[in-house]
């Protein structure tokens, strides 16, 4: 792995200020020309949400000769499902619509033994907060594995012991610092589940992308490498990835689950989220009106227009925001009631929509 | 685990010279009065070749009161079968004959592991070496559960993983010194091997005996003290052991399949027997013939005579050439010729038995 002068922590979100230091200390490569190759468009891509990639042309291609490609995902079965969340969901589906399988891990076992969350309520967890999540924002049931780590084949848990034999106790403290059986148990099968795709039994070599955030570069990287120490035996496809930036949290900093003030869930009542919102929202404004029409605000660190950024789709009403806030033009105030309809508008959608996801769950969870 | 001052290896045979020291020191009680209350004879117990146990007493209630338990062992299909494995065997085989289901583990997950050797041909030595074996030395397939590791359920599967929040690696460290993520995958695998009869899709818990040499202690010691930790989720009883002297090998030392001059095949022909013991056995005999015939020979480190000890079943018969040699009175070539056609007879036996074994071997490696 190298050493890293940036520490990323994969058992715990981070917040990376310079996109373009980290892609350039970690070899993640731009992902702006390959994108223009894609049939569909999504503007996390045109904006920079997502922002790298490894080994993505082997996607591109696989996208546009039409060839069979995975999207491969997991999910920790933990507190309520966010913003935060739904971004990586988006990634998830556009993905689909390109036309890849997905294939979706409940991250059970690691939830039971990282985190001590019993396994059925693991299981309550990912049914209720993230699958009836995905599909209300649009997961499609053909061609999704949605499965949970503790359902696994036994091929799949034989790949999850032979990955051991492929690393070492250094290689693993320099990515995840402090050790524990647990940890090294709950990662072995982790490079198993973005693996077993390739199994045999389903389907052989084929492109597997992952998308994930900065903080899971480690675990793209130890499975590459562990992969390519595979390839006689299993003759892997080195995984791909793409990384996306984190939506901040209300407050800046970073989004996480374990901060109310931090987040807004999908579940949330609209009322509650303007409420969240008009007292937490961090703000990009000047101390009081007539500084803020003189000198204009800072939509750079204001996080009511970064969260815009992920969910405003019409780049141009996005720029008008944009330089109104910088010009004075738009007050802070007026700022965070643009956010508040838009987030209004879509989780009254979304969580109706929630509802009608309830009636197709079984597709999802039944299958095989 | 405590600190023990007689270092035990569980990744490699152990020779120990005084067992009644072990036992002290290790906790391990003298099995001669629980031996007593069985209604089946056997002379590893008479004899103090099975010379102690953990737990054995509710092993002797369940046989007493006709109630399920459970004899386990696991295999690792490497090299050949030889008299130390016998004897292990015989001990299996006569636990059966007690009424226990009988649970054979072939470790091929920790012989990829931890020794390299590929899956087909830890699965070709298992049959050929060991399953046809026993079958010869007269396991039974009703009442047996021969099976390979990679090929365990699920819920197996998920308990070799479970187990890894239930240790530290200091305890992991202080029983198998220097660690490597595979050894600890085998190690949690091999705990899974020793419980997993007690699932719920096994029947749930029961007594479950373990017949083990002295270095496979810390093993025993670690999978019970994981299973009192999951008290709460599983219930498991604590499994039992009994424990055996280990045979010596030919030259003194111990049996290893790695040293051909150190051990007996049950598959060598009686004639290269013949020459390995005539070559290699270590005697306890004088000089000269006229020194053995004044001052005798010493049966304790004859390994000719402590070979009998284990097969020589005649209490008579033994205490016969123990007395014999010491007195002089049988000289070494003498000592070694009744070992030679003792074997010789046993050795013919057997490899006819084999060549039965190989009908009903479906029975044990085609069932469920």
């Amino acid at each position: 792995m190298g050493t890293l002068s940036i520490k990323i922590d994969p058992w715990a979100s981070l917040e990376v200020k310079d996109y373009g230091e980290a892609m350039k200390e970690f070899g993640i490569e731009s992902i702006s020309d390959l994108y223009k190759k894609l049939p569909i468009k999504h503007h996390y891509f045109s904006r920079g949400i997502v922002f790298g990639h490894k080994d993505f042309g082997r996607i591109v291609e696989a996208v546009n000769q039409r060839k069979p490609f995975v999207m491969m995902t997991g999910l920790m079965p933990s507190g309520k499902f966010h913003l935060g969340h739904k971004v990586v969901a988006d990634m998830i589906i556009y993905l689909q619509k390109l036309g890849a399988e997905c294939y979706v891990a409940v991250a059970d076992i690691e939830a039971t033994l990282t985190r001590n969350i019993p396994r059925e309520e693991a299981k309550r967890i990912a049914i209720e907060e993230y699958l009836l999540n995905y599909i209300a924002l649009g997961l499609k049931s053909k061609k999704t594995r949605f499965y949970f780590q503790s359902d696994g084949s036994v091929e799949y848990n034989n790949l999850s012991k032979y990955v051991s034999k492929k690393t070492t106790f250094n290689e693993l403290k320099s990515i995840y610092g402090d050790l524990t059986p647990e940890k090294i148990v709950s990662v072995f099968t982790q490079v198993a589940d973005i693996l077993h795709p390739q199994l045999k039994e389903n389907g052989g070599p084929k492109p597997v992308v992952v998308p994930v955030g900065l903080d899971q570069l480690p675990h793209i990287s130890l499975t590459r490498d562990i992969a390519s120490k595979m390839k006689s035996e299993y003759n892997f496809v080195l995984p791909s990835a793409i990384f996306n930036k984190m939506i901040p949290g209300l407050q800046g900093g970073k989004m996480s689950s374990s901060k109310p003030e931090s987040y807004v869930a999908l579940t949330d009542l609209p009322e509650e989220v303007e409420k969240k919102i008009k007292k937490y929202a961090f703000s990009g404004g000047r101390e009081t009106v007539q500084e803020h029409r003189a000198k204009g605000g800072n939509p750079d660190v204001d996080v009511s227009y970064q969260w815009l950024t992920f969910f405003e789709e019409d780049d141009k009403k996005l720029e008008k925001i944009y330089h109104d806030y910088k010009s004075g033009a738009l007050l802070t105030g007026e700022l965070k009631q643009i956010l508040i309809d838009k987030l209004t508008k879509f989780l009254k959608h979304h969580q109706a929509e929630r509802e009608k996801a309830k009636k197709v769950l079984d597709k999802f969870i039944l299958k095989d």
